[in-house]
């Protein structure tokens, strides 16, 4: 078989997962159809819709108390993301019979026992295609690793985690290539699209979490982040998404590009709709001590905010002395600040002695260690091209980055960032002087993009300045939806001057009619391992909104 | 100058820093004074033997009395320090003046305030020579590196943590160059003689730290460890010397080789003659919040082991299937067994799915990992020759290792060392199905070295099993001193069949006149950020040997 029938393939047995009843005639264009929501819901039942609206917590009661079974959620859901997935692209496995057969034994425990097996028993939760599961592969984007399902003994350990509370799992979802991007398309599935707005991206490396938990197909889903693969899909879609800390929560037999290069990791985090819900699951995996099985987690148990100040300062990132952000997600900013201040917070601008772009580029660097050999290889193996947004990522044009020439060059990027993480470390702690409270700032709020988001076919020009950094610094970040974007109110700015023709062509980028009704957001940052905090910082700022 | 002037002079300077009237007016050889202990003691008067034969925890309490000062106990340590080195060459840097100093304003804060700056005010502590203090060198076994004297910015963070306690330093201690041998050698000062029996290696790489602690010229000190390099020399000199998990103590801004290789770090951790001194001074190491200053410790607050089971179980390792130990510490297992067992505890055999040489041949490949271009580099920019020892350490033979040609090879070596630890790890928690108190073992004794030592010219014939293991997996460790080697007891069994010629060349080595006297001990291990176990288990073991 070439690699386009492999792809062919593998697209049409993912599609055939959908039941006759629930596919749809023909696929609406976005011309035709711009959001999803409505139309979705047109296609459920009334049941389906109730539940797919609800929070986890609220289904986790209702499924408690008997008032809902296991598999009306289940199937609720699968309904919803068989849906999101015609108009999105958002799964890159479906396997909704094994889901059934799942739920329908937790409800037999559930009859059995008098008792839910735990506190996620029968919830659904959707996966980013690099979670292992028994029987299904983990292909990340390539067409290489189609048809080579993983074993028993290569489950994620996170999925081990989720299942023993009860989790249903009946998809999996898309990523970019090797989770280079931050865009999601690849050979096998193209382009997952934003559901709320099938004209832009639905961002990436974690796109098909991002738009299915966006189109309400999942109510939690877990992504990973090395330079914003959890951050960006969750702003593009209004989601909470938790970049912890790395090795706060365990990454273990997850398939990923250069698995074990030491010097920037990739994070696992969950994405959704709700925070209570985020906190509940990330709470639920750090009880669950999942340092005893994975040699990377160190033993912090999960340390509950309590009594922290009702008075907090945060620190604020207006810009990163590049390019401009666009009007929907400035104005978000402001609304974020505004919100904290009439709450009595105080909102002090950041400004550590150390450029974003500083780490951006230094992120760039540890990137393309290998020149993207691992990725050139792994395409040959099938005879796929490498995806053009790949190449653009690491060494921009069509070529691939250069890489390194001798281990001493890694070992210095390795001292760079811990140089960089000490500088700003001891910046944070001089803030102290700044604030009126006489602590360091609690915590940051920072734009995660330049826009909500960029047309579905584009790659490329925006900058991760704003994701990037955070992984370098290894701060634990969530990001908190704000607002959506509104034609009438985030007007273009015909009149700015900008500093570069990067800036100017990032402003002229902008298009107030593109962007109508697409989510915006910011994020929260904490010091390292903060991520109860960031949690609690997220809350607050969520209710100072309302 | 030449490399040989540069040395010469530093070494000069170094003893310089010994007042007269403690120089030896001639260095008796080892056939002339074996061991030092009795001849130093003859040199000192009655309060300078009280003070250097007391612990920590006495010192500390008479000083916060005001029945010892500050400036007494420094002295009395600084008086030992200079026989001691004049007899062992163990120390890289001599500071008594500057020492004094300390010791008076600590005096002078005492007499002011009525208190001690805090639990450790007054107390003399040593440092490896990687330790960066202000104004002194951390050549760490380099001529290149001498007269280089380290800025205030680049003060190691323990050495902060320590002085802000109220530590004084007087000097600073060998490493072999580069810590790279498990004796302690370099082209600077010679060879580091064990104080029990100076015809034999006080080990290493930190065995300047070991021959003076083991000579009671300091009560505490701080060395490294890679490979062994702090409980080689603490169990060839009968001290307690934790190899805590990587970075649960802070490494920042200590001078070190191959300082930012992440896949396997080097921990730095305590050497002393009593292990309530060594606990105390752990304690307030992780009391300071080390984390806050080092991005690369994980925030887990000091866990005092409290409730402990009474009945426990041991694993035990009692060889390492390529040759057989020395008689000596072949005792020294079988006394920590039986002391033990005669407590009521459990001790059952060690038999992971993967041998002790596996780990340790994994550890050499990963040294080797840039061929030692780093130290062929360093010793050029002198002109000095590389250590026959470090040659020996990374090849075999008189060659630098092979090193990796790909960056790939060394992502690899660290996912073979992932995969070592989570199998062993599964094999821990399998030995609940063995014990009687249906938990895993409590921890693991085991041997540190095939010998008691080795004659101080010697390098190479053994074997760095029993300690690279555990660097690999990232247990904790800690060396419990169980006994000395006597000639009458140990004898050499001259019926042994040897199974390869390895094993005849260790047992061939073996002479009971040679070693007699010479301490002989086990390490108590337990998992990965379990230090607070570990000191709690080697107590154990202490007083079940009482």
């Amino acid at each position: 078989m070439t690699w386009e029938e492999t792809a062919k393939a593998k697209k049409n047995k993912v599609d055939s997962g959908i039941p006759k009843e629930w596919s749809l005639k023909s696929i609406p264009n976005s011309e035709e159809l711009r959001s999803t929501n409505e139309y979705i819901e047109g296609k459920l039942n009334g049941s389906e819709v109730k539940i797919t609206n609800s929070t986890i917590v609220q289904l986790s009661e209702q499924i408690s108390l008997g008032n809902l079974s296991a598999l009306e959620v289940t199937r609720a859901f699968c309904h919803r993301a068989a849906l999101a997935h015609q108009l999105t692209t958002c799964c890159s496995e479906i396997f909704f019979e094994r889901a059934y057969k799942k739920a329908e034994e937790l409800d037999e425990y559930f009859r059995k026992n008098g008792k839910t097996v735990g506190p996620l028993h029968g919830v659904p939760i959707s996966l980013k295609d690099q979670v292992n599961l028994e029987g299904i592969d983990s292909a990340i984007g390539y067409v290489s690793l189609v048809n080579k399902p993983k074993t028993k003994d290569e489950v994620s350990n996170i999925a081990k985690i989720l299942e023993d509370a009860g989790a249903v799992f009946y998809v999996k979802t898309t990523t970019s290539m090797a989770m280079v991007s931050c865009c999601t398309s690849s050979n096998i599935y193209g382009v997952t699209l934003n559901p709320f707005n099938r004209n832009l991206s639905s961002g990436g490396s974690s796109g098909g979490e991002g738009a299915l938990v966006g189109a309400k197909g999942s109510p939690l889903g877990f992504g990973t982040d090395i330079g914003g693969s959890i951050r960006i899909p969750s702003t593009f879609q209004g989601l909470f998404g938790l970049r912890g800390c790395s090795n706060r929560l365990p990454y273990c037999n997850v398939t990923n590009s250069f698995a074990h290069a030491p010097v920037l990791a990739s994070v696992i985090g969950p994405m959704a709709r709700d925070l209570d819900d985020l906190k509940l699951v990330t709470k639920l995996i750090i009880d669950s001590k999942p340092w005893v099985y994975d040699p990377k987690v160190p033993p912090i148990p999960w340390r509950e905010v309590v009594d922290y100040p009702k008075k907090l300062s945060f620190g604020i990132i207006t810009g990163n002395g590049e390019s401009k952000l666009h009007p929907p997600v400035r104005r978000a900013l402001e609304l974020a600040r505004q919100a904290l201040i009439s709450q009595g917070h105080e909102v002090i601008e950041w400004k550590p002695p150390l450029s974003l772009s500083e780490c951006r580029d230094l992120a760039g660097i540890i990137f393309g260690t290998d020149g993207y050999q691992e990725i050139a290889d792994e395409c040959a193996n099938s005879g796929e091209p490498i995806m053009e947004e790949v190449l653009s990522f690491g060494g921009g044009g069509d070529t691939l980055p250069p890489g390194i020439s001798h281990i001493h060059e890694y070992w210095e990027m390795g001292k760079f960032r811990y140089e960089y993480q000490q500088k700003v470390d001891e910046y944070w702690l001089s803030t102290a002087s700044q604030t009126s409270t006489g602590r360091p700032i609690d915590g940051i709020i920072s734009p995660i993009w330049e826009s909500c988001s960029f047309k579905a076919e584009d790659i490329g020009l925006f900058s991760l300045c704003y994701t990037d950094t955070f992984n370098i610094l290894d701060y634990s970040s969530i990001t908190v939806p704000i607002t959506t974007a509104d034609k009438d109110i985030d007007l273009k700015d015909s009149s700015y001057d900008p500093i570069s023709d990067h800036d100017k062509a990032i402003q002229d980028y902008y298009d107030a009619e593109l962007y109508h009704g697409t989510p915006a957001g910011v994020q929260m940052i904490t010091p390292r391992y903060e991520e109860e905090r960031a949690i609690h910082l997220a809350s607050v700022l969520r209710d100072s909104l309302k």
